[in-house]
């Protein structure tokens, strides 16, 4: 697909804001009911739908539920089945760690060591996060001769390791043996070239467990899910276009830091994210915009929160058509039905408005409608390219 | 596609039901009017037409008329053009006889031979099933040292053999020289691990061909399609669920078995295998039933039967949905419309209901409803990831 966009994108004074609402689609909490999309009182989405043209987006493939990563690499144009950001990667991209080409991101947990170094607690009494935080300011003084060692907190048990330096390979198998009653594995390298990097996690291992010996619930240490930055080409090589994101949360303005995208602003609320859109209008050819709390709301299983959350989207839509974008979309990287009170598969309703989309006969922007949209039902993957097409940016392939 | 659900199946207590109606879809016999499905009357699957959703699914590609083998593997999960069964095992599968791992299966055919030794009829006269079934037994007399050999006849000129033994391969090319007035010609192994084979099958055909030599019709005999036990991994390994199949025929039972499914019960009706489906509820996850006869029905070009078998089969519905499956399908393996008197390449009207389906506005069961439901046009082998999704057996994919 890239290989596509590559050679046929161009450029012109087109402007595409994809708004991506975490988690919008949904599920009625009834059979036969209303989704928290068709429950909803959405006029300025229903006035795009009748203008537009809509279709259901499959993030993964049929029946397959992503996670934040995946979801959004569809969304942006990047095979999710192909393109797999590795677990530590991803920790510390929502962490908002900005990862750089020498770095290997591990994902680490407080373990409980018994008297013999035998895991006693595999998540250390799932220690509070007031009392984990400041742990990683001790595993911060490790030093270790010719790497940079970087520490930040996650939540609870939880913290993120970045080991940055030259020939770091990304395959180390994890250290976490599972189960309790044993020690913690020692760092093996799962490939050559991986060697130093295993070596270097070992050396940490054993002077942050010396560093936590008087610690009383966490005193050992696991590392889990050794990453490399992943290696994804930018918007710019793969599209020619100049992108920005304006996202509230770490995670995805670490996504699109990812893809090269340059965050914008320090938005904390939907209104004030429109006030960067509207600010950085000139300096930019493509905007992502990111509305978490459609998801957060359907993880909490509120499925009037989510419906509310919606109306609070839909409002702003007149101030982001006001900037007259050559290309409008709104969809979201997955389902998140308030009823599962989790990501799910269901393909997620998805609405492009340009002045050559070609309309369909959908009357109103909702998951009923979207499945017998003008898009079809496409894999997510497809609608970059789609963007693309219809801001006049992709040429013609082959004479 | 089974690398992700590989990883990504969990075990839960949910059942699938997965129904079968061979060559479900059809074609009105005029313009315009109405297919069989959209003829027959069909309460309780338009019932569950309306709570659940459609789609129309498309055995292997469009356009492409699938066998029943691919049409199977698609429904199953397993790409039809991956997955490919070879002549002779098909045959071996449809007429139930069970493959080892150490077996190569052949179709044969028994020709006509002048006083040269040319073939002067490929099909021996298509010699009557009566005639040509106790030659099978003839032919198994043959014994080649440190193989087994079975012969086991199928209709009129056709029979098969089934060579045993240890490092057979199963590439050997065809002896039918597809013309006569030639003599048929030596097998010959198509790479080197099938030298034995094709040793093994030259000896058979030495011994054979003096057994028949006081035959007038079938003095003669070809050997076409060899192939191992298609190497398939299991419904287990790739999706986590103990599997049942509740089939009629041999070549559909076969197909399960080659998958992994234990064949259960021995019903001759359909209201028997609903019998034998109650029966074994605890023992499995999942249950494919096989219904034959809307495919034989439309084979005759008897649409008036094919409705009739329509009407058979939403008759026992409401049996299933008793049994409260956590996903019930309702789909075929292709469509056979009485029109074409022959399976084709139409998309198949599918149904799945679950309690998370998020279900569409389709009516009524049909392929003119089925083409703008909520599954939308998918590839056969996206059925099983939305099956397991719907029953809570697939986690997400990253994170």
């Amino acid at each position: 697909m890239h290989e596509l966009t590559r050679e046929l994108f161009v450029k012109n004074d087109s402007k595409i804001v994809m708004l991506v609402a975490d988690g919008l689609g949904g599920l009625p909490l009834e059979p036969g009911g209303k989704t928290e999309l068709e429950t909803a009182h959405t006029p300025h989405l229903d006035a795009l739908a009748k203008k537009g043209v809509l279709g259901a987006s499959i993030p993964v493939l049929p029946g397959i539920t992503p996670g934040s990563g995946p979801g959004h690499l569809g969304l942006f144009g990047y095979d999710p089945l192909k393109y797999v950001i590795g677990r530590g990667a991803l920790e510390a991209t929502g962490i908002g760690f900005e990862l750089g080409p020498n770095d290997v991101a591990v994902r680490g947990n407080y373990c409980a060591l018994d008297a013999r170094g035998n895991i006693s607690d595999r998540r250390a009494g799932r220690i509070a996060s007031e009392e984990s935080a400041p742990l990683a300011d001790v595993l911060a003084t490790v030093k270790i001769p010719g790497v940079e060692v970087f520490v930040r907190p996650v939540k609870e048990h939880r913290f993120v390791v970045v080991f940055r330096g030259e020939g770091l390979g990304g395959h180390v198998h994890d250290t976490d043996p599972q189960k309790t009653g044993v020690p913690p594995l020692d760092p093996v390298a799962a490939d050559a070239a991986s060697t130093k990097t295993a070596d270097v996690a070992g050396e940490f291992i054993r002077r942050a467990t010396q560093l936590l010996a008087r610690q009383t619930k966490a005193n050992g240490l696991t590392l889990r899910g050794f990453a490399a930055k992943p290696d994804l080409p930018s918007y710019e090589e793969v599209y020619g276009l100049r992108a920005a994101a304006i996202a509230v949360y770490p995670m995805y303005k670490g996504l699109a830091r990812l893809v090269g995208m340059q965050i914008v602003g320090s938005a904390q609320t939907l209104d004030q994210q429109i006030d960067v859109l509207s600010e950085n209008w000139s300096k930019f050819d493509f905007f992502f915009l990111h509305f978490k709390y459609t998801d957060s709301t359907g993880e909490d299983g509120a499925f009037q929160n989510k419906v509310k959350r919606i109306e609070e989207l839909d409002a702003v839509v007149p101030r982001v058509t006001a900037l007259n974008p050559t290309v409008l979309i709104v969809t979201g990287d997955h389902s998140t039905p308030s009823l599962l009170k989790s990501h799910s598969w269901h393909p997620v309703p998805t609405l492009l408005y340009s002045a050559c989309c070609r309309s369909d006969d959908c009357q109103s922007f909702c998951e009923r409608e979207a499945v017998h949209g003008g898009l079809g039902q496409f894999e997510a993957k497809y609608l970059m390219p789609l963007a693309l097409a219809n801001a006049g940016r992709l040429g013609k392939y082959g004479a």
